[in-house]
């Protein structure tokens, strides 16, 4: 059965709280009538405040157009519960399937942008596009978050993060060196 | 005691085998007689081939005018065996010390870069300067990776993911979604 984990706004200028430790994600995307998803690991923070993010989104992806022309797209985060989705979703291509259909997956309307959010995700990052100057040469785009809705509970999901040949580490133990940072490093 | 994981030559086209998962690394510099460490965890895999990293190097950090002089820079990957020195990196400065010698990391020659590889480190990515375009703009860097290096045990090493204020998740279980992949789709 799936579940709809109960999630509340959350400060864009912490969405690296969940981005930085380099997390597979779902990019859900529309332009017009119709919408995508993508999975994609490749993906860093840029930026605190503007909350920035860059993300490498292939040309040889269907949703390459679409957030293009949108310059529009929402970051999912989805944990172990999703993981045989997140392989489908990979291998598959929106020219051929309705993605949301197809992996059963429920969009949401977004708070800041047309994309769809996934609602099976622990978390969603609505972003819109900041800074087009590398999509030519690299297919990457720097996106502002613009709004984010996070699950509180659990503080830390089981995310997954690829290695590539169909392999995954999950996230494991959670350790803190708190008292070892200057204050200033605590962001 | 510190143990030297012992390393061979790796393909550079694999190098996403272990940054794609988002582990914290240590970037090594030097520029003349000039090293330094820094910790950092924003950073993603642009293409395989050119194997192209991107690193966003804050221009607070004393690394970056070594970076961006020398246009080099080595990136090791870090295991818990090294959790403490990697958050004592991260909350020191290579402008009050030399952090080779202050944390008891050995530099190593690199095989196509002048700047130091770190011995104690599970991987090294040495990498040159590709473009510079986004630099001025968000501090990011793009960078080929030019020679590698990586321990063959363990196969799936330890590695750290910053969550922010103080908190690491360690890389956890492993699993394998192989048989799902599309063939092409097993990089």
């Amino acid at each position: 059965m799936v579940r709809y984990p109960k999630k509340t706004p959350y400060p864009v200028s912490q969405a690296r709280r969940y981005l930085e430790p380099g997390p597979i994600v779902l990019v859900s995307s529309q332009q017009g009538t119709k919408t995508n998803i993508m999975t994609l690991g490749w993906h860093t923070v840029l930026e605190f405040s503007p909350s920035l993010v860059g993300l490498m989104i292939s040309n040889a992806n269907h949703s390459f157009e679409l957030v293009r022309k949108s310059r529009e797209c929402v970051i999912n985060l989805p944990t172990t519960a999703l993981t045989d989705i997140v392989v489908g979703v990979g291998n598959t291509s929106g020219a051929d399937i309705d993605k949301f259909a197809h992996f059963g997956l429920t969009p949401e309307a977004a708070s800041q942008v047309a994309a769809p959010l996934i609602r099976e995700c622990h978390a969603n990052f609505e972003c819109r596009l900041y800074d087009d100057a590398l999509v030519a040469r690299y297919n990457f785009f720097i996106f502002e978050v613009v709004y984010a809705h996070v699950a509180a509970t659990p503080k830390h999901p089981q995310t997954l993060h690829y290695t590539g040949d169909g392999v995954f580490m999950v996230a494991g133990k959670i350790i803190s060196r708190r008292s070892q940072f200057r204050p200033d490093m605590l962001d």
